[in-house]
């Protein structure tokens, strides 16, 4: 027997937060937390951001309540099972936002696993691939991860601030580099929230001259200062129109379906737009993709080895995300001030 | 006075093939062909094909009625311009789908003219540049273009067949190009029609492996006979998941809306639809781009270099489009089965 799974402590009673019923509020509720496997890492959740895909998944997307929610998750590690080699007690980790997939398929062997072909298993209201149980996540004193999706955290960053990393950072992060966005590039990055205010000072980092799209005339100041060279406020049509066949590359980190042409028709010949926000559907016109042999693609987060590499160039390069860090009493609240888009720029949750 | 451009001859009446108001059937009609410029080319229309963007331009599309259709032209040379170069009275030429365009911009220097940024004038029903009289098509006894946009048909090559490959041709073969289909590529073609049947051949004879997605089960054998490696019935949803993460590639002829998240999916990831039918939306679903970081495009027919490159490598490969030739007179039967689908492949009035 292993001494790092000590049986009498695990499996344990893990406090946490969580929506009972599909649109309930979040409230403090405990579940039994497996004994660790031998390739597990169990860690005590210090930060967790909170995700607009939190705000779905405890609405209309969740599928098995309660759900605990939280995938922008800092750690330090408690317990390692007994094949665990890569990590070891009170080192500081992050998890994102999967735990598990095939580790067979063309992706998942490219280390590209939030592709996997047979679907990987999310960080909370997933199905362990082993037993089945319901995944937890972050809004919860505790979790368990196998170490194939554990992140170091490089040594000296700002936690609260690397937390949002882990979702809004590797989502904005991977299309960016999948698009070839360097010196040279022209990047629209449309949203000004949790993934843009990122995305912003990712493209500015890897050298694109950067303009933000922005509803709010009150987020112009703002987005100067996270690094945008240019602001165009997006409801003033000619604005807009004066960037026609400007960009490159648009990231659109838009959740809502919003009149998207105008905005198309900014991207140059072969420009692509990639939405991250993942909206019902978009209210685009095909003419306007023809008249440019322009793309609208999508990208979901983005795998281990990405993951990694993008944890590194935050750190070499102090980049982190904009927050506000509240205590777990306040997590409605939260809640409510994100669904109005009245935070600066992510909300995370000290479990400390 | 240059001996080509003999006023007693131009400006002339020419006869045609139009509809005077929108939706209207096609009649017998003329018009006042102007006098040719320097650089202007004059030739007696031989062969036009009717594509389905006719079917629009006579309906909600056109602008400037009466509109005389036809942008697949074979043409034989009557009258050359002083200042031109390239082409000499009896050449069998062709026209495509635009004769101008603004010649200054990045995409016209690349000789990609149908992405010109202030707008290629279109072969009929646009307006001239300089005289802003309205274009008039191939559904005509003569036409007039410029010579940079006029082509050689290679010697040779079967001209009825040929005719369609100035639009159907080139709007496949740009982007299969573009997107690098070539041996080793698994690509999809949806709608066998007068796209998708000279699709199905050009990405064959480029070395992929080419699956025809078509809603009827009666297209299946022709599609064979095309060339395609397989074909799935679209209707059958069983066949079509069966193709999920397949594709590097697909070559989307469908010009309506059409549920198209299941064809998405059917793209390996990072792979791309290009939609080339130019439906007035795209039915999908967000998330189907994001589960496999895909993308939608479109693709507007190709620009004067390309399409002289497609003429070149469809006559050394002997690849034309399967076509019904009619007389005039049978324009409007023509059209009425078209829209009702129901030609293999395409339709070609002779001028003769």
């Amino acid at each position: 027997m292993s001494t790092h799974s000590d049986p009498n402590v695990t499996p344990r009673q893990i406090t946490a937060y969580a929506t009972l019923t599909r649109n309930g509020s979040i409230e403090e509720w405990s579940f039994r937390q497996r004994e660790a496997r031998p390739h597990d890492v169990v860690y005590d959740v210090l930060l967790c951001g909170i995700c607009h895909t939190d705000v779905h998944m405890i609405g209309p997307w969740g599928q098995h309540f309660p759900v605990v929610p939280g995938h922008e998750i800092i750690g330090r590690v408690t317990e390692v099972g007994e094949a665990v080699t890569g990590f070891a007690v009170g080192d500081i980790v992050a998890v994102g936002t999967m735990v598990d997939s095939c580790r067979r398929c063309g992706p998942c062997t490219a280390g590209m696993e939030s592709y996997c072909e047979n679907g990987a298993t999310y960080t909370y209201d997933g199905l362990d691939r082993i037993d089945g149980s319901v995944t937890r996540g972050g809004f919860a004193r505790s979790g368990i991860c196998d170490e194939r999706f554990l992140f170091h955290v490089p040594d000296g960053v700002d936690l609260a601030g690397t937390a949002p990393l882990l979702c809004a950072g590797i989502t904005s992060y991977s299309p960016l580099r999948r698009w070839n966005v360097g010196p040279g590039s022209r990047v629209g990055v449309v949203g000004v929230g949790g993934l843009g205010h990122v995305a912003i000072k990712l493209a500015r980092t890897l050298g694109a001259e950067v303009t933000a799209f922005t509803t709010s005339p009150d987020k112009v100041e703002g987005a100067l200062a996270l690094g945008a060279h240019d602001v165009v406020v997006s409801r003033d049509e000619a604005q807009v129109a004066a960037r026609v066949n400007t960009y490159d590359f648009i990231l659109d980190t838009v959740s809502t379906t919003y009149p998207m042409t105008p905005i198309v028709n900014t991207l140059k010949l072969d420009g692509t737009l990639c939405s991250v926000g993942i909206p019902d559907r978009f209210d685009v016109l095909p003419i306007a993709l023809a008249q440019g042999r322009r793309s609208i693609a999508s990208s979901g987060s983005g795998g281990t080895r990405e993951t990694a590499e993008m944890l590194a160039f935050c750190a070499q390069h102090g980049i982190t995300a904009d927050v506000e860090v509240i205590k777990p009493d306040a997590i409605n609240d939260a809640f409510t001030r994100l669904a109005a888009n009245d935070v600066r720029y992510r909300f995370v949750i000290d479990m400390r």
